[in-house]
């Protein structure tokens, strides 16, 4: 299902390992497989930034590496086939459409759009969302490069998101907006027939123990209620036979001794 | 933005606090306040557990707790007015309808609903959405005891959440979802807490017939399956008053000669 339109998800200046791997396993988790890295704190192997805006690594580039794979469960290959950049200029410039996702409202002359909204405009080909760092977001100078915004409806009062559940809940609502599939729910419905036949027998029992004997002018509207209860709602064939069991054991005569 | 319908947050057997914090902060990152816990496997501050399912705690309850708070990013009130219960019956006695969520699916005949579908049954009041541990899921027992499942559309291949990523994704649907639809039509659902009343009162009248008697090794699997015939579809408390006199009728002595 990994789908080969959707957006690359580029995140800048991340500072996690850890949470370089959990936004690889969300962007998994939804189909999406392309990741660009802008400047990590701590490096990535074999790359060496180029006037990082961070102060300076915490961790060495393999160790930051290695928090990734461990924390991505598995979306190893995201990880492997993610691709380094020092500037967003750099890892946006082969892209047709940006959008920066940002919590906070920016007084930035850009479009902004809602989440479905902005997911509509990402259908094309050659997109990105641009993620900005756990501490302190995006940068103006880089959402300048973004061709709009897109926000996160969220709890205004509580709307701190962790990286990864920003990128799972972007890459989430592009997936299921895209290409939203029903499950197919396929269960072995028993036949009308089987319930009428299963109604007509516990009807008969009832009337045999005089269930119907103490308001008879309310039978009918108890028998449909009955019908209600058991109609409502697709009983297996399995089931309808589990309820013939039930019914023929609670009516048996018990031969224990009183 | 606390949304007082919301439904409530209810989590059987969490492992780690760091994951239950996690789980508020989405949460209230939503604007859903209402966190049950089931038999969490630390403990927590004041609760002794009992039957718990777990081999044992790993950490004391305190430390999980003060883990819980740091981890909920500052969504303290979710997790100081967290309830806790031993048991899933026990937590959801008092609501109407719940739904379970599990990323795989599950040979059990429940309704199947995705998660927009799964979100307007969740409309209206004292509904709750119940989720499985870390490691195992949500063991069929406890799936039993709700109205239906709800799957979320992901990657097929690589669908495994972390426990806040589920949660966060649902109160995520709901929330956007259930701020522009009217409820659905409201029923006069029973509580959960009557039908488990009515379902103890058949399974004591099955065992007094000797219904389990033939193959007593399928007998947890038999009161399973009874399970999810009455429970999957909100009966009202009238039928369960009615389901009530049809037990009792039909295990009435005859008195009539034959």
């Amino acid at each position: 299902m990994t789908k080969s339109n959707a957006p690359i998800i580029l995140l800048a200046q991340p500072q996690l390992g850890e949470n370089i791997g959990a936004a690889a396993r969300a962007m998994l988790n939804c189909g999406f497989t392309e990741l660009r890295l802008i400047d990590p704190r701590d490096g990535w192997p074999g790359y060496t930034p180029m006037n990082s805006r961070h102060k300076g690594p915490h961790n060495d580039a393999e160790t930051s590496y290695q928090n990734a794979l461990a924390a991505s469960a598995g979306a190893t290959a995201v990880i492997e086939n993610a691709a380094i950049f020092d500037t967003v200029e750099e890892a946006t410039k082969d892209l047709k459409f940006v959008l920066a996702a940002t919590a906070r409202n920016r007084e930035m002359t850009k479009p902004t759009y809602n989440l479905p909204e902005g997911c509509e405009k990402l259908a094309n080909h050659k997109t990105g969302i641009l993620f900005g760092c756990e501490k302190a977001g995006l940068l103006n100078d880089d959402i300048a490069l973004c061709d709009g915004i897109i926000t996160i409806p969220l709890n205004p009062h509580f709307s701190s998101l962790n990286l990864a559940q920003a990128v799972l809940i972007c890459c989430y609502s592009w997936s299921t907006q895209t290409t939203f599939q029903p499950p197919s729910t396929e269960r072995d419905i028993c036949s009308k027939d089987d319930l009428y036949f299963f109604l007509n027998s516990l009807e008969t029992s009832l009337k045999e123990k005089g269930f119907f004997d103490k308001t008879p002018q309310k039978e009918e509207r108890m028998k449909r209620n009955i019908k209600n209860i058991f109609s409502r709602n697709g009983l297996t064939e399995t089931e309808v036979n589990i309820l013939h069991g039930i019914l023929k054991a609670l009516t048996k005569k018990t031969t224990l001794p009183e």
